[in-house]
């Protein structure tokens, strides 16, 4: 690119101002006015997250001052009280943190592990990471031959015959050719989350996981690991994808046999917290909005994109309406999870205290997804009212296209996931998906790797969308 | 984001399926039978690119095997041999290059600068970096007073009195609400292009612009200066951001003097070329489809994003439609144009030797805009022929948008825009746009800063507009 005067219009100032003229002329005649004033009002939502916005430095804050913070940690506790401080000064009616008891998880000192026996290489180190919620091999650690698999199935194919006193190595690649990379991610995790479970039953020794990631490099992701009281408890470590190639090419010359040390341990739960800021709704308060993200991360990295944009997010929308003068008829409430990491234990404790008070979410929107370029919002309820819902939000569609944004239909958070029976819509921001697996559960998810103006896109977004529910209801 | 299987389907094969489905039951009924096949081959041009996509290690040969590209330099040189030698390996009927003579600068040793008397801070390093095409200041350098400006216009404003013997400071930023960040490049890089020409009409000293980008960081962007032999030879540098805001602080509080040094020189123009592979068309070969990008690159960095990704891209299209086993009717044409950057003296030659043969481009496609996820195509033409181009390609947006890709009108690059009075399509391949003024003509535009991914989807989005114009056409 060089100095040429650039007229491409896509999503710029002159589409914007041809949809602005066209609303203009359309209102001259009545009927269209207020999305006239709506296509406005959006346009100075996106000016000022774009020229005022916070969020980039909440995200720095959250990063770089408090760091990783995996629920029970002193990071997350840290979190928690930072937050509060911060939310206190953002001017909503209610601050306030909603106990719940989490999980504890400490990884220990760091695992590792090496190739022992392989008569092409000899010892060779294997870039690898504990998965979360696993006990540690013990000091000593495990030496056991691997046995490579692609599925679940094929453990139970393999029987105790194939697995017993081995490590079981789980190595289906996430599908790149999928666009969407939480498609891909969902339909290769299951290794991870439940591989353990299905190896331990026939008396495997220990798991190692392909790391959940469309890049080949030599960064292990960790991840969660899900908790069965029935099946025996055995390690679980997670190797990365450079690894995993170089162990599948290997196992296709001979035996295998790796040695691996890991030191997790789960502690007895703890006490933390949500953390929810809540402005109450002048002319509908039984009527709640929400929109949030999770607090805790991962205890690698500093949980940036994994969530610390979506707090970041969830943080900027009150202050963005604030900041317009626009009051919310109905209850705005921003909700910072915890634990959704490895137990859910916030957004669990959210839901029961809210279905308790009877409590009605007409609309809630997570954003964990990362940091991205937005690309709009998938969207999921009840069957008996979500077509309604669905067909209501795309008649917002001509507002918020000229910023990039579609709907989909799909999942759309863990943390809100719970609300669902309450009949109203669930939503989940999404930003653009090709790089968010390169940082996923890894050292390499900091701060550095989210753009400000991706950021404050996407907060200009979920604000939009919120601004738009607020008004006109989904009914 | 966690271990919950996620259904959203946006850009996912879920939705690809449902589409496939939709065609295979509309085709029983025959009319939209071509669609259906459409439909499944644009699938497989994505599926193949994700999965044996070639660009990212040609990208990566491009970036760190040969390095800086600055049109006359050995690095240019050994790119065009380079690729040259990698063409011959693709499958074209004929490789060949074509010479043209190109400006070459050479900017010497680094510039530096400082701020000299500022009462507050005393001697400040300035981050500072020579434009293209510019003399140097002489070993002593300039030292001078500052005068900011925001305009070309505050220059002829000021006049003689206002700027003669003074460092014009240019320091207009570009328009952070602008969602389209080459709109607002092309909104403030007229200070760097032009500012040199004005200020010395007027008897400046020399200039300092502010970086084009809408970070605010310590890196200045390099990039090319109108040369205007009317008026007096003077020094330009860019400087940082941070260090634009910094000067423009101390200027609020007094008078500020600069000393800079920089030490570039225009050389005789040298022999160089574009690289060119052709495919003869099997029933229309007089109808050409051109897809390019230019190989020379600044002299800092690697020239990944800008523009060895349009290389990487041009490059791919081919291979992609040769491994399918598609033949293309017209005559497809791949080309690396040279000294993009500071003459385009190779667009110029390829222009007018298309047009001493009476060449018609059905098509051109530039990528010059980065490596980034796709989100679609510019569009322009000859004021005769657009309307009904842009009607045609419209019809083909229902097989493109599950890619996530739309149509906009607009500039589409400086390589091709020659070719708009033969009367064919120009189209510029638009990715997303938030990054890449963050590297664009800086040291920080290296390999590392492309997505593997996000190059192969741009591959295969532009390898499906080409599949789509060659079998139908666009009358």
């Amino acid at each position: 690119m060089r100095h040429i005067f650039h007229s491409t219009t896509s999503g710029s100032y002159a589409v914007v101002k041809k949809i602005l003229a066209f609303f203009l002329i359309i209102a001259l005649n009545g009927p269209l006015f207020s999305q006239n004033e709506d296509a406005f009002f959006l346009r100075d939502i996106y000016d000022t997250a774009l020229t005022e916005g916070e969020c980039y430095e909440w995200l720095r804050h959250l990063c770089q001052d408090i760091g990783p913070r995996l629920a029970g940690s002193p990071g997350a506790e840290a979190a928690v009280f930072s937050m509060q401080r911060l939310m206190d000064t953002l001017g909503f009616d209610t601050v306030y943190l909603q106990p719940c008891m989490a999980p504890r998880w400490d990884r220990g000192a760091p695992a590792s592990g090496r190739i022992v026996n392989n008569e092409f290489l000899g010892t060779q180190p294997l870039n690898v990471i504990a998965l979360g919620n696993t006990v540690g091999t013990g000091p000593d650690g495990i030496t056991a031959p691997l046995v490579e698999v692609k599925s679940l199935e094929e453990v139970e194919i393999l029987g105790e015959a194939g697995v017993a006193g081995k490590i079981v190595f789980f190595n289906r690649p996430m599908d790149p050719r999928l666009l969407n990379t939480f498609a891909a991610y969902g339909g290769a995790v299951d290794q991870r989350a439940l591989g353990l479970v299905v190896a331990a039953r026939y008396g495997a020794r220990a798991v190692l996981v392909r790391s959940m990631t469309n890049k080949l490099d030599d960064v292990p992701h960790t991840g969660s690991v899900a908790v069965v009281d029935t099946v025996p408890k055995i390690p679980a470590l997670s190797v990365s994808t450079n690894d995993a190639e170089q162990l599948s090419r290997l196992l296709g010359r001979g035996e295998v046999k790796v040695h691996l040390q890991s030191n997790g341990q789960l502690l007895p739960p703890v006490k933390t917290y949500n953390v929810i800021g809540e402005i109450r709704g002048t002319t509908h308060p039984e009527e709640i909005i929400l929109v949030g993200g999770h607090l805790d991360s991962w205890d690698v990295g500093e949980g940036a994109h994994d969530d610390g944009t979506g707090i970041a997010h969830s943080l900027q929308v009150y202050p963005l309406l604030k900041k317009l003068g626009y009051r919310p008829q109905r209850t705005f409430r921003c909700v910072l999870f915890m634990n959704e990491e490895n137990g859910l234990a916030g957004g669990r404790a959210y839901w029961a205290a809210s279905n308790e008070r009877n409590e009605f979410h007409l609309a809630a929107i997570e954003s964990d997804r990362g940091g991205f370029t937005p690309r709009g919002f998938s969207a999921q309820g009840r069957e008996d009212v979500f077509t309604d819902y669905y067909a209501k939000i795309s008649t917002w569609l001509p507002l918020l296209e000229p910023y990039g944004l579609t709907f989909t239909t799909g999942g759309s958070g863990a943390d809100i996931s719970g609300l669902k029976s309450q009949g109203g819509l669930l939503m989940g921001f999404v930003p653009d998906a090709q790089r968010y697996f390169d940082f996923h559960h890894t050292p390499a998810d900091v701060f550095e790797a989210v753009n400000k103006r991706e950021l404050e896109l996407g907060a200009a977004s979920i604000t939009a969308m919120v601004y738009l529910i607020d008004k006109y209801g989904l009914r």
